[in-house]
């Protein structure tokens, strides 16, 4: 089981490169990760855009294209469909968005006849390592679903135990979070899509996890919070996953996390056939490097 | 501008000591944490409830009760009561829970002939001490307020504002938090509440601080974040206050903080007359001692 980011990219080394497709690609931002991924002998990539920007920005931040095919594509909207081509034909394993707008990738990957899109939830996860926990923490939904029925915290849940699957743990614990570790029907709705979505655990419904709440935030990842509160659950204390109740609280544990607690982060978004990359260019360039390395770990 | 907790330490050894009424005393952690702030010389305390209890609860710990007063009352609301009446009489400074439940002693407070509250609402605030940041970090609301309306988010703001000020800060940057720093009014109504907190701030409806939001965790305390995003902030990247959209996006900044990040804590209950120390069984012991101590400083 992947416990820390140095093991996930040391697993990546030994085995085939995987492809990485970068839609309109000449975002020197984009380039310098998929070049330092290269470097790391865990990448290759196809940059696809126009060839002459792309190997202009390349230069301005001194960079080899040596490495990199490049499919050389004018027009926004036709290079970002013509990397998810190449994604959902297999030459590519991974898609990550260069300088297109998020719109126009999202819409690109959603085409019901050329996306990527199969039945499932598009849903935005992220994965931490710090040095208070033991293990890398996987949270979903910090970025994509705004408010989400129950409905769709079962897509966003099973999201997140395939992506802690993939890193090798077959059973991943999922504290699905709230304010409170008790039901409150009346004033807090979240606390009862908790309840229903342990139980959907414990009936099989939703599968490979171990699924508890409502647990909050002390409760899902410190044993003693467990201890002095009377709570017995097999997930408290020790959880893989934590599944928040809207993006509010989501972007708040994500960026928290990132520029206070200076966590090592990695996002990408799931769901879809295959993993996007869809960095801010405010994240760090340890940031890019670990969410592409991510991706290519769970594709 | 008080910007740590050892300088907040500092001030209240430089004055006067501060009395601290304890409700239903005979509780092992409130008599810790009280016997702390006393061996710091920073202040007194009034142990009210069964004063048998009292001692042997204190015995159990090593503690001495030389330096307390201590008020026999057996019953637990008359004992909260009479804590509640101590404060509202100017014969304590701070009221601290002890064993009593949190309904009996909100109501002793909250009642309209002997109680403490006035007009304004009451808000849970919690200060932060990390050192990936040059100063305290204020955030509210993460226990009291579970959706807070508009009206609800003004008084949560002002509280907030005015501890800041009482630890020094005439003019606190407020950032208001969403997941977003655009205003969405179909999908995200939190950052219309934001944006309309930020304008009341601006027309000197909300005195005493500059605000600004919507705001994402990032923006409002990574000025990087702010550059590379193209935001104009007069609060981005040096926030002294973060105001959440509702309880769980508060809780989850809190825990993380707290629980995850290891940052020095102190939380306490504002808006009644007097300051309120209502920490939980699962604070660390230094949380305790800093939330008497930020307390005191703010009473």
């Amino acid at each position: 089981m992947i416990q820390t980011f140095d093991e996930l990219i040391n697993t990546l080394k030994g085995s085939q490169s995987k492809v990485v497709a970068v839609a309109y690609a000449h975002d020197t931002d984009a380039l310098e990760a998929i070049s330092k991924t290269h470097q790391e002998g865990i990448a290759k990539g196809i940059l696809v855009g126009p060839k002459e920007k792309i190997e202009k920005a390349a230069a301005t931040v001194g960079l080899s294209l040596t490495p990199f095919e490049i499919v050389d594509i004018d027009d926004e909207k036709a290079a970002t469909q013509k990397a998810v081509a190449l994604v959902r034909e297999g030459q590519a394993d991974v898609l990550m968005k260069g300088l297109c707008s998020t719109s126009t990738i999202l819409s690109a990957v959603l085409d019901k006849v050329n996306g990527l899109r199969d039945a499932k939830l598009l849903s935005h996860i992220t994965a931490f390592q710090i040095p208070s926990y033991p293990k890398l923490i996987i949270i979903s939904d910090a970025a994509m679903n705004i408010a989400p029925t129950l409905e769709e915290k079962v897509g966003i849940t099973e999201n997140a135990i395939q992506v802690a699957n993939r890193l090798g743990n077959p059973c991943p614990k999922v504290a699905v979070i709230a304010a409170v570790e008790k039901v409150n029907p009346g004033s807090m709705p979240c606390t009862v899509d908790a309840a229903v979505l342990s139980m959907m655990g414990s009936r099989g419904q939703i599968k490979n996890a171990v699924i508890d709440g409502p647990l909050a935030v002390d409760n899902a990842f410190s044993k003693h919070s467990c201890e002095v509160k009377g709570i017995t659950s097999p997930v408290g204390g020790d959880a893989d996953i934590a599944i928040l109740p809207d993006i509010e609280a989501g972007n708040c544990f994500y960026k928290v996390m990132s520029y206070l607690a200076l966590a090592k982060t990695a996002g990408i978004i799931v769901g879809a056939r295959k993993p996007i990359v869809l960095t801010s260019r405010s994240d760090s360039d340890e940031t890019k490097f670990l969410s592409i390395a991510l991706a290519m770990k769970v594709s």
